[in-house]
């Protein structure tokens, strides 16, 4: 038996709807296992988990095994994100664990296993993607705020530290803090405080409160605007392409056709004077 | 009297604007007893109350009846959720209450007659239709949430439950926790204690706070775009299905009777010859 | 001189740019009044406010006498709800006020004089309008919250009460309670007093925030669609009645026209070999 | 050398790429300058960041200077308000400062030269046009805004003055208090200890979140609209502009073409018979 031929095989195993059932459903119980180690446990169901955890990295491994062989093109297996990522997750439970202060660590890359829910299931991959393709337009406005928490912050950090040092003792507690000031946690109690010494600080809170409201608002409505210009871009070419459905292109084309008929016809009808 | 008769009579009774006025009174009535009933009460106006109540019970009881049997066809009644709903509201009210514990749960079952004010205003069974059709449009941005929710309570019930079990005991608390983050409702007094413990905890909450954020915004975005979708078709309709107004395919088809009646007359110019 | 002549110089006098002027800037100044008030003041000071609060009236009398005599349709004059407001606002400030319980009801009814601000500003009345006209749509949305509420606070009231009846102790306060849980203020407070008797109460609270939530969007994505509604209404009718630009049914009557033309031209030929 | 050949060197050195980077990365080193000086330092690293802060002062003169000296019309470059901007922060930090106290006032003014980033990025600067461009459209409903919050301010300040001073002062800290009470921070506090006195004073709360919720929220979708409407209109105009695709006006122009030639087409048979 030639590589190809397992190589066939396998794309066969992975291709089988049994196979990505039984997937799915072990990465859902992978997910359960998550969440239940965090309960208090006794000693009898701890043995349990550990014994199925060690089962669902097996299954796992074999898993990415079958998928990796499956592939025609090995190279390209590796420049799928996502199989990069699965991979990662599953190799690094693989390392053992002896050392007390690792265990934590360890429970920790498990829960990112619930990660390849996302991976396994296309509609939130498409989902994923197009919320990180939104990203990016955001860019400037997020550049633009960053100036206004850091020229605050600094402000911030001059004029207040004496006064609350834990709040304002420097330029990155100070955006912390003022963080919990754009969503309204507990910000009076933080200007009050302000205001028992400087008596106009108000001007400080409320300028800060405005400017980062008016940007965030233009943020999300520059994002409103983007998906609906995109949207009436679809609508507008849907037609173009639909050729059932005459454009004022097509109109014009047949009209000048008939032009060049009536145009051609009075000639004749002059040559036949 | 055959049944034939007595259901038509019923329909008539049924059909009767009074009759419906009647018992939308005494909806009203039904909500405003559930409402007095949470007030401290004497004993001459609790027993007036137990009085009104079995009177509303009576009158329920008859309204459904007659419905039931103005209906021709026995089948199609029960196949109406609000029917049933309405039916099983009234039935459970009958049921006779001795035991004092169950005092409570008599009580509770009372105020779902409040939901029959829905089933019986028209406009509003189309808004509760209309939002519950919005709510699978959802599904998969609930998911990917509910996915965020989990992987981030994972990890706090892993990191924080030994700073405060209260709020990061198990995955379940740890979720209501981050479900208070998301609110905004005092959030850095939990931030600002696990900070005490791991000095860059806030990232967690940062990033936790963008990204629900961020797929909330997006969600609310989803759904105006979809609307706006929707209404945008019902407009390009609209025209399609009124014959006054002619389309580009219309005009077209008239350009090809137009360069048919051209052609066959440059030829019959020919022959002519 | 008779009646009319009066009539016709008062009307000269309210179309006066300097008389409409300096009426603004008694409003402003009653409204400055009316918060310089809230200081603590010296006796001599509030002397002369009390002087000044006098001369107010005296023009606002005199103004609104201007405007009565100089409107040629007496009737028409009470129609007019500003202007009825204006008068009634005027005439209220007038009654003589001796006993201290009723001080403070004078003070807050020159409050309102403030709002002859908007009655003077056209832009100020017109925004008041359109914001007054968008209300009757969310008469259904706005009903079903209420039912919503309703329901929620029977529960609250016939379960909570013995928690704590400061927050539950009978509907209305409980409404109350429910409005605060949905502005999030302090609302995990509430929570967790409730969950420590009934374990599971954490789902009244957020089923409650999921549904309010959800209504609150739905009416905000309904008032968008129905401004852009309106406005694309708008911008459609624009070009229908612009004659410069042609409509599609332009069009189809000229090509109507042409092969009128083309058919008696056939029609000639023939009738002419 | 003449005075046009130095300002031509100049203008070489200003549209220099190296430049412009080098000018980039001194604002960003004096930003973060700025953010290092709120942290606890050394004596060492204090004198360090003074030497810096020198360095980067003579840098910005330089650098201004060429700008000035490149300018071949000396008027335009202060009619230009980001050079004036630049022109000034840079002046400023010139001052001598020995006085203690004016030590703070010289750290702020250094806190302002980050925001020389926004001056010399152009598409931070663009944005912030469009942002400052879209604050004039909001002017009446701020106004009726301000009306709103006035008008309680003063009912508040006469009602609760006597509950808690400190909250209803006079008119201005009872508007503070208001704009606390619209970002629902705290506001049931300041509630429950008016409700002690005044037992129906949760009207006066909850109309005032209704309406300032109500006129926000008007606000959001007049800004919506506004852009939604430019776009659409931009939309409109490019294909007019486009002369590939043609309008309904060159279709109606070609139709009357085609008309005129079957007109004179006819009319010459007819002489010709």
């Amino acid at each position: 038996m030639n590589t190809s031929a397992i190589q066939q095989n396998f794309e066969r195993i992975r291709s089988n709807k049994a196979f990505e059932l039984f997937v799915v459903t072990v990465i859902i119980a992978s997910a359960l296992l998550v969440g239940v180690k965090t309960y208090e446990l006794s000693a009898a169901s701890q043995a349990l988990l550990g014994w199925m955890d060690t089962l669902i990295t097996t299954i796992f491994l074999t898993e990415i095994s079958i998928r990796f062989i499956a592939e025609p093109n090995k190279r390209a297996f590796f420049k799928n994100g996502w199989n990069v990522f699965d991979t990662l997750v599953v190799l690094i439970s693989l390392v053992p664990v002896n050392h007390s202060d690792l265990v934590l660590v360890a429970r920790l890359v498990r829960v990112f296993r619930v990660l390849r829910m996302i991976s396994i299931v296309p509609e939130l991959r498409i989902l994923l993607t197009s919320l990180l393709k939104a990203l990016p337009q955001l860019g400037y406005v997020m550049l633009l705020m960053f100036i206004i928490f850091y020229i605050y912050a600094a402000i911030g950090a001059t004029l207040f530290e004496s006064i609350n040092p834990v709040l304002w003792g420097d330029i990155s507690i100070s955006m912390l803090t003022l963080f919990r000031v754009m969503t309204f946690e507990d910000w009076t109690d933080v200007m009050y405080e302000t205001m028992s010494v400087y008596r106009l600080s108000w001007i400080y809170y409320l300028t800060f409160i405005f400017l980062t409201a008016f940007a965030f608002l233009n943020m999300v409505i520059g994002i409103v605007v983007n998906v609906m210009h995109e949207e009436t871009e679809k609508a507008q070419q849907d037609p173009a392409q639909d050729e059932s459905t005459p454009t004022l292109a097509d109109i014009q084309q047949q009209l000048n056709r008939l032009e060049q008929m009536v145009v051609s016809n009075q000639q004749e009808d002059r040559a036949g004077k």
